[in-house]
């Protein structure tokens, strides 16, 4: 085990801490970036950072305005949802056992003609609770009415790198709404919004709008998170009408030259991989629930790790991933990468907590601020109980943590310094109230007799 | 939604009844046994057996010794764990990241000549409490000193379908233990523990232990469970060196006429298969997440079901599995099995609960006695909060269930009329306790610089 890091020089001189985790397991990066445990820890906060990861002696001479007893427990990183729709858990299970196609057309995309602002709050509000409980403190949105879930992450805690969705079908006003929010919600919740562009997907954004954003990013130094290559069908389309992949259509308009962030990429060809390998500043964000349940390749994470691509862990929208569970999504991802390489040795459970760490804050655009415990960084951070019996013994505590312990064995979690839930209780949003005002709604959202629909999915 | 079914005739005239659960919704199983959601339900329970599934309304009229107000709860039948060995949890975690071979060879099996009674236990009693708080009532288990696991299960309330393992390297006195264990432990745990006989697999166990064994099984009445076709390169092997498959052998051997147990399956062929739908009492048990980690095959569930074979749902030992959470098993069954077929619309939420219930029951050779909530089953139930942020809010009962709940959602476990869980509190085993005697055992249970080994995996 290796030593926890000297802690910072000024951190015993500032008075009283913000908060001082003692007594817990850490999880930290080593001088290398590898993951690495620091037993008998503590955890000094001020000012919403982390001042220093010590020994759990030198954390109890701190005084502190608050203080958690973490024995028995592990911190870590808070866990990055790199990619989701989190409004959308409003229609968890409610278009089940269907094919993608049906799935937009005939399902989601004639419901989000009826979606109101309240709808996409109560959502947010709903979504947040569950990624708070499940020790997500940080998720990258990517939706509609982006100012109602701006006001839900202000509301709840939570860090959000957010994203107003737009599709080439609504014309110059799709771009441009995109930007103004970009622009004007960057920054707030004091601090923890960050914003980016968020075109829909080569196959619903035109080249043409596509060379804009690239602009308009490089310009005004956004990320820009976007649907690609999707699934091998998308990428065979793609061919077929273009000429192109998808990615060669991102290259070619400017999209690679600039920090991009890919949602799935299941339908990567090894030439698009090496593309992103060349760009300065990709990555790529891995569902991998939603690609087993619509029968999809899972995203090549060994090629794009070879390739020195970031893979940060997602969940997608609870409307096709029935869950926000990122716990799920790292637990599935080391399962599903061993079967698709019929290789138990690759991907190994500490791989799998470098993407769940340091590699999604670095593929959300926030990898100078969050996705490791270490003095500088937000305090973003989780506390797990491994003293079930469904996590004892521990003989390993990488493989405890990805493939015993669950979402449900985060019992505290902390964004900026701020305790969101503690011992399992919510602090700062109440389900039963926000599923209350839901139910009633979910008759009127749910709506598909009136033959609209935002969008026509065709790859 | 159907009706909850009609009252036992007598259950009113009995005096008070055992249990009372008021208000929940159940899942019962319609005319042609399918899946199906009574709500505003009540579940009446005298001597260990469901006397009524009920309405509330009737049920809050039975006077009882004990009720549970289960409003906003699912009342479902227990989960059955369909094949694990059960005190291999003292092994979770231990040997990550390696392929099968070295797994056995190098891990394992050397590891598993360390073991004393008191181990396998302890591992027992953690494994109980494990699978009582995932809602778990019924286990198939195929291990060593399984006098020590009877004895947890008398002692924790769980149901369990337990056989003594042996290979034929221990000679003829592996499968006669095999057969006085299933003769003197049959009944007891009153009438909880049911027994079998526990040849290793067809690549341990000699054609002619296979026929005596098959003979035995025949002469008393017991089921047989064992390993067989566990992955491709198993029936690979079995057809090089004897011209027939593992199942193939079963057949030869007189197994197939038996009520018998295959574990895994992961590489039957579409004859084998065959085979199995013209048996009698076949039955497969299938734990997907250890193939998934694998490399290997799934089961071929649409196959088997196509052929009328019934498939229940398993974890395997968590030596290999992780974690002995049958919940997790249910879901990765419908994503695997989805993913496999690349078919969205095969292994329905409903389908898979139908796995998880009735012939899940029935492969474990309890098809008339657990599995379904109707008058006259033994009361081995669950009820399991679905108010929490990752289960909000229900469009599809079914869909909320085995996509979005979680082991962890289970709040109360009752087995044989017993609550052995109660909000979430474990009421027959101590865990702390039992880790506690646990840990300081796990250096020389771990010792393998004997060079000793229990068998060598050469399939």
């Amino acid at each position: 085990m290796p030593q926890p890091p000297e802690p910072a020089a000024d951190h015993r001189a500032a008075g009283p801490a913000d908060l001082v985790v003692e007594g817990c397991t850490a999880l930290v990066h080593d001088a290398a970036g590898e993951v690495a445990f620091a037993e008998d820890a503590g955890i000094v906060v001020r000012a919403g950072a982390i001042a220093a990861v010590t020994s759990a002696a030198e954390a109890a001479r701190v005084p502190a305005a608050e203080r958690i007893d973490a024995r028995g427990q592990i911190a870590m990183p808070g866990l990055v949802n790199c990619h989701t729709h989190a409004p959308m858990v409003f229609l968890r299970g409610f278009a089940e056992d269907v094919p993608v196609e049906e799935w937009f057309n005939d399902w989601i995309w004639p419901v989000e003609s009826n979606l109101t602002d309240r709808d996409v709050e109560l959502g947010a509000l709903l979504a947040c609770a569950e990624m708070i409980r499940g020790g997500v403190t940080t998720f990258a949105d990517h939706y509609f009415a982006m100012d109602r879930v701006a006001d839900a992450v202000a509301a709840t805690g939570l860090r959000a790198v957010l994203g107003l969705a737009y599709f080439s079908s609504q014309g110059p006003a799709g771009r441009d709404a995109s930007l103004e929010f970009a622009l004007r919600r960057a920054g707030g919740a004091d601090g923890r919004i960050t914003t980016c562009l968020a075109p829909h997907a080569p196959y619903t954004v035109t080249d043409a709008d596509l060379r804009a954003t690239a602009r308009l990013a490089r310009e005004h130094g956004l990320l820009v998170h976007l649907h690609a290559a999707e699934n091998r069908e998308q990428t065979e389309t793609s061919l077929a009408r273009h000429g192109r992949t998808p990615v060669e259509v991102l290259q070619r308009c400017g999209l690679l030259d600039t920090e991009v962030l890919i949602a799935h990429g299941t339908g990567l060809t090894d030439d698009d991989v090496a593309l992103l390998g060349r760009a300065p500043a990709a990555g790529v964000a891995t569902a991998p629930r939603g690609y087993l349940k619509f029968g999809w390749d899972p995203t090549p994470v060994r090629a794009l790790h070879a390739a020195g691509v970031p893979v940060g862990l997602a969940t997608d929208g609870a409307a096709s991933n029935n869950t926000l569970d990122v716990w799920e999504s790292m637990a599935l991802t080391a399962l599903v990468q061993k079967s698709a390489e019929r290789d138990a040795s690759w991907a190994t459970a500490r791989q799998v907590l470098h993407h769940a760490t340091t590699q999604s804050a670095r593929v959300v655009g926030l990898g100078d601020r969050v996705g490791s415990l270490a003095p500088g960084r937000r305090a973003d951070l989780i506390l797990v109980d491994l003293t079930g019996p469904h996590t004892q013994p521990v003989h390993d505590l990488a493989a405890t943590l990805v493939h015993s312990a669950r979402a449900g064995d985060v019992r505290t979690t902390v964004v900026d310094g701020r305790v969101l839930m503690r011992d399992r209780r919510l602090l700062t949003v109440d389900v039963a109230e926000v599923a209350a005002e839901l139910a009633p709604r979910l008759a009127a959202l749910t709506e598909r007799g009136h033959g609209r629909r935002i969008q026509r999915y065709d790859t």
